[in-house]
């Protein structure tokens, strides 16, 4: 069922102060800041060549990272994401299992513009995990 | 610097049934558990392809994951790994940045038999950074 890791998602305080890092220090290949208000970050993308690192920051008073950076102010890793071919298959799956989606248990539009669930990290090990359609 | 994120790895109390759920419920690729004493820890990796996940369960007294899952019982994210083209270049590079390294600061041998570093979590927003020479 899953495929292709997509991306783990960091979250940090500072996304200016933490993209400069990933550039400067560790040499990364970091791209332009984008606004994504709908999804209540600012993302940065750090392309590895076979996947991808997320720098995510809060944007506006609902920001989905907001309680992640309360309890962990410097940051830390925030999300996995594993890429399903067909995540109405997937949810089926997993609900028939006894997993937990997050919200409404409905897909929604990701950060990519295709559709994606979020699965409980109480079911897995403590490790929030998205799947997104592709 | 930094090239393909090599792997992420995450801490689970009891790796049989974290194995087995990333086989059953999320229909992954699942290896079969490795020991790896000199490292302190039993290793399952799920290959997504591009990248791995690595499942990791305390193994010994000593074993380098036991005080995040004190911290963490259900599990969790425990690090991420860059692959790097020249350890030494890097080490170079880092602490000249002002990038703190964990332990003597001088390469050891990591669970793939490469030469490998880590980074302090604070100096990169609450994310343990492993690199290792490919």
């Amino acid at each position: 069922m899953i495929g292709r890791l997509n991306h783990i998602a960091i979250a940090v305080p500072d996304l200016a102060v933490a993209a400069a890092k990933y550039r400067d220090q560790l040499g990364a290949s970091v791209g332009a800041p984008q606004a994504l208000p709908e999804h209540g970050v600012t993302v940065v993308f750090v392309d590895t060549g076979n996947t991808k690192v997320e720098l995510l920051e809060p944007l506006g008073e609902a920001s989905p990272i907001a309680a992640f950076l309360e309890k962990n102010p410097a940051g830390g890793m925030h999300h996995v994401c594993f890429e399903v071919p067909d995540l109405s298959a997937a949810i089926a799956r997993l609900t028939a299992e006894g997993a937990r989606i997050l919200g409404d248990g409905k897909p929604r539009i990701g950060a990519h513009g295709r559709p994606v669930i979020f699965l409980h990290p109480k079911d897995f090990f403590g490790t929030l995990i998205e799947l997104e359609e592709v």
